[in-house]
């Protein structure tokens, strides 16, 4: 469709004045990042105001279109879109980076326009990516996905994992567009402005990929046109821009990244007013086709489990269970893996409910990445596993989720030295300490079926990220099935009044424990054992009541390195109290291959270890 | 060049023994993956025993090919090509997975053969790019560089990172090898057979990519050869197979991932036989002509620090200094950066030393994916630098580094709330606890330019993978230039015999600390305060020797979340000493743009806080 000369005219008076409001708010603020605002400035006024389906009442509406500013370093322009929208005033965005401000130097969802923190590069369209699987296969509404990416992020790879994604499960309800300004922080990009290389990687990764002039109104909207009409697969924007458009003497230039420029430049932004006023352009409102949801699950909802006391069962079957009743609880429980299914046990609920569950093959950042994509606006409960040790590859994307809010449940599995013979690429050994660096995170390390049951269903009622650690061998049923679980409260396994010392560990290390504690009772010592089941919050109160109690020596053991684990964690939880004294017993070294129970004692965690830790407890 | 039949009947008996030798060692482990092994059998035929050049009395020479098994779970085909070559005996690759073996689950350097670890996916093809661009621009040698990487691991983003790194470079020493067998752990991979979309895909990222039957001896040559004549650009060969290939019954059928077969299905592979006897087949000698190399820095060699007491540097920029430093010092130390080096500093030696340094845009992964094969073969010393928080990107390579045993250096800047306006997108607070999660890696966090410059000086001359903590503020020198720094010893900045409290902090909390004894001095409190310099190894005894000297009471303080961090490294040394307690100031939530110190502030890390808990502390 022709672009008539009003609209033109109108859209390049837009982009303007996003431009002088990047400019006006970087330099109240002394920082920030102009030049990779300005580039964008075309490609924002006519997705802004021609393109996306939004309502400044409730920008995050389940029905409107969903816009990522995967470059978040340019969130000036993105910003000036929504003054220019009317969302916020100049007043406000000209408070951008002070510390009583939302408008922070990146994104995040403090802000009421925002559904994903970016600012670390090449995360936005895994994110978009699971946002638009949600629009089409669960929601099943009209509402679309935007991703800006910048040319210097698509050098990540998680940039790459995202668009296979993509294509794979044919999101034609995403749109992609990368804003190639040709320079990066430090230098020019490895491509430069070879916009076909950039045409041809987004073609072989199954988009439908079109270049345009980054700064033609004409070609951009011809631009969203086609990929409007695009069935079947995602499409790929590749719009060539000069970096510091608009700005004279900076345009293109090398060394202005992240820099504020000088508000004389204004003026010949001015210049070039067609006179078309603010507001006279506003988006088209949402199709309201999203269904309305309900994330609760009533902790009376979900079956109980149904284990006899000694049954062997690993905790990550267990997990899979209680996954798969968590489905039948709620069709917003969704499931996500990387090729990992049958052995996390995420395929049983897969087998009941195949519409919840998303398979992300082997692509561990963007497993995460679409799982907090998908959980925005409330819409799933995503629960995403693979090997814990696996999840360090998404270590960035956890972090992120932190700052974007995130409501994410990862669960990770085979865990530590027993897992045996596969050796120490599969063993995690630090996904506690990750974990534990949460803020405000869950950590739960059950210990048999029926605590690992009640740990995934706590989960789903508990909002925020949470991670559950979940463990390879099957080892006995512990607990009665109606024993109850919270959050920060751990479980005295085993006391007596004789206790002189309490040993506290989880799961493969509990047993163990336990094990050490009747080799000890044999010979007249009695120890207390303490099973955490959340590492954090840790129950602190009832570790140090009974480390109180039994006279002060505690011996932590953890199939886990120290860093971070649960012999640092319980440390300083009974650091300030004098006289109790606490020695770890953990993984010390990088493990090898070999049979379970055998690197548990090769590695100083098993029974043997315990009791000669505890008659050396002087 | 045409293939005789002899040397087809040759290599197919060669394919043919490793399939034969693969199975039988899986069948003694009892676990392992055949299939995963025999679809790459003739792969592994030819390329070791008619294109890679070596020697069997010393397989990891400098002058040696490389070869990098990125598909790490097949390695019972990898150990039965050496077996073939006679490295091994067949006693030993029957020795698979037990734990007195080196022939471990996943491949590791413990065994002489193995330059890098692999098992978590994706990993090889940086590793290899790594060693491919030291082979042709800093040795300067004939070797080549042959990465196998499996289909289901293409999805992995890293491994798109390196492919972009090696056509960026030009790396026609490095050749890819794609087993498409198309059959993942749970399921067909996403693109199953469809050769061409690999094809495109490598094309796409700068290969010359050619499509081959993997079974079919004379089509692998003529592409190796093709490899060979290709120059200024790598080459991917995309080769067509069946997982299980050989195996009756298994060949091409779903669920046999990792999973021993029947030792019955042998006898059909025999039957197969020409009749060619092992042993025949000899691969060629390397060209011996990669430079003899010292990695050796002797301490005298650095120039010293020059600074003042006062002047006020930025650890990072003394990073930068020592870093060029260094790069006088010896030719063989080379910076890597993710475009941040002017910001982490790294462009001093890019600066002094162009041909010291290696630009790897924004790909963190491949960032630290390509030093962990630079350092291969004690060929160079790399330091990769990126802020701090995007080291957590490549959380998963600097796990693996380990299990690799890698002589690496990773220095993170802009750590911390203290970086003020860019919000938290860009702060990195978990950083401690991901390196001090290293086994026998060592964390420096220096608090002044002197300091950075001897920890930069200590890396270099330390084995293993050390992290360099530096921060964004210029800060005052408090060293004299000549003070003597060494690995796991804190020094005493402030002590008097007055003391009734100890205060611990790095860099930005190490001056927040000395405020706050000044500050209490005033009002009559001596404190005592420690930087304990590194933060692994932890110098316990000298804070437990200064711990009991003031009575008991220790207060750390640090820019960095609790777990895994300074905190709970001296709880965790202190928790076996009774009457010492500790008491911890870190940052306990998601922080937000804003000035630096009014950050430092708001999240309970400034002095104003310090004085406080010593105040609270009874």
């Amino acid at each position: 469709m022709p672009v008539s000369e009003q609209l033109r005219n109108d859209l390049e008076d837009v982009a303007n004045r996003l431009r002088i409001s990047s400019v006006e708010m970087t330099c109240a603020s002394k920082s920030g990042h102009p030049t990779s605002s300005t580039s964008a400035a075309e490609i924002m006024a006519t997705l802004f105001f021609n393109e996306l389906r939004y309502d400044i009442a409730e920008p995050k509406s389940a029905s409107a279109d969903r816009f990522i500013l995967s470059k978040g370093h340019a969130c000036p322009i993105l910003y000036a879109a929504w003054e220019e929208a009317g969302l916020l005033s100049h007043e406000q965005v000209l408070s951008l980076r002070k510390i009583d401000s939302d408008i922070e130097g990146h994104p995040t969802p403090r802000l009421n326009f925002i559904d994903v923190a970016t600012g670390s590069l090449g995360q936005g369209l895994g994110a978009a990516a699971g946002m638009a699987y949600v629009g089409k296969y669960i929601d099943k509404a009209s509402y679309r996905v935007f991703c800006l990416l910048g040319d210097g992020e698509s050098a990540e790879g998680s940039v790459w994992e995202a668009a296979a994604f993509a294509s794979i499960y044919k999101l034609d309800n995403l749109v992609a567009i990368v804003d190639v300004n040709r320079l990066g922080q430090s230098q020019e990009t490895s491509l430069g402005h070879n916009v076909d290389v950039y045409r041809a990687r987004f073609a072989a990764f199954g988009f439908n990929s079109i270049v345009v002039d980054g700064h033609n109104i004409d070609e951009l909207l011809a631009a969203y046109e086609v990929a409007r009409n695009t069935k079947n697969q995602p499409t790929a924007i590749i719009a060539k821009t000069l970096k510091g458009k608009g700005l004279v003497g900076i345009e293109n230039e090398d060394n202005w990244h992240g820099k504020p420029v000088s508000a004389d430049l204004i003026a010949a932004i001015q210049a070039r007013f067609h006179g078309s006023s603010k507001g006279k352009l506003v988006a088209q409102k949402p199709i309201n086709d999203a269904p309305v949801v309900d994330l609760h699950i009533g902790s009376t909802v979900m079956a109980a489990p149904e284990y006899k006391i000694g049954d062997k069962v690993a905790t990550r079957a267990a997990y899979g269970t209680a996954l798969a009743k968590l489905g039948d609880a709620n069709p917003r429980v969704v499931g996500l893996d990387g090729d990992t299914k049958n052995s996390t046990f995420s395929e049983k609920l897969l087998k009941k409910h195949p519409n919840q569950f998303i398979e992300c093959f082997i692509a561990e950042q963007n497993l995460v990445g679409v799982a907090v994509g998908a959980q925005c606006r409330d819409r799933v409960i995503p629960f995403t596993s693979t090997f814990a040790a696996f999840f360090t590859r998404a270590t960035d994307q956890i972090r992120m989720a932190a700052v974007s809010f995130a409501n994410l449940k990862c669960v990770g599995s085979h865990v530590g030295v027993s897992i045996g013979e596969d050796g120490p690429s599969q063993m995690a050994l630090e996904d506690i300490a990750i974990f534990r660096s949460i803020p405000n995170g869950t950590v739960f390390y059950p210990s048999d079926a029926v605590s690992a049951e009640r740990a995934t269903e706590l989960a789903a009622n508990t909002r925020g990220i949470v991670f559950i650690r979940t463990s390879r061998p099957a080892l006995p049923v512990i607990y009665a099935n109606d024993e109850k679980f919270e959050i920060g409260h751990g479980k005295v396994v085993k006391k007596s009044e004789k206790d002189s010392i309490l040993l506290i560990g989880s799961c493969v290390t509990l047993y163990e424990s336990l094990k050490a504690a009747e080799i000890l009772e044999k010979e007249g010592i009695h120890a207390a054992v303490i099973d955490p089941f959340t590492i954090k919050p840790l129950d602190g109160k009832l570790i140090a009541e009974h480390a109180q109690r039994v006279g002060g020596r505690v011996v932590v053991t953890e199939d886990h390195y120290a860093a971070g684990g649960i012999g640092e964690a319980v440390s300083a939880a009974l650091a300030d109290i004098p006289n109790v004294r606490v020695r770890s017993l953990n993984v010390k070294e990088v493990p090898r291959s070999g049979p379970p129970d055998a690197l548990v004692d090769l590695y100083g965690i098993s029974a043997r270890h315990i009791v000669e830790a505890v008659k050396n407890f002087h």
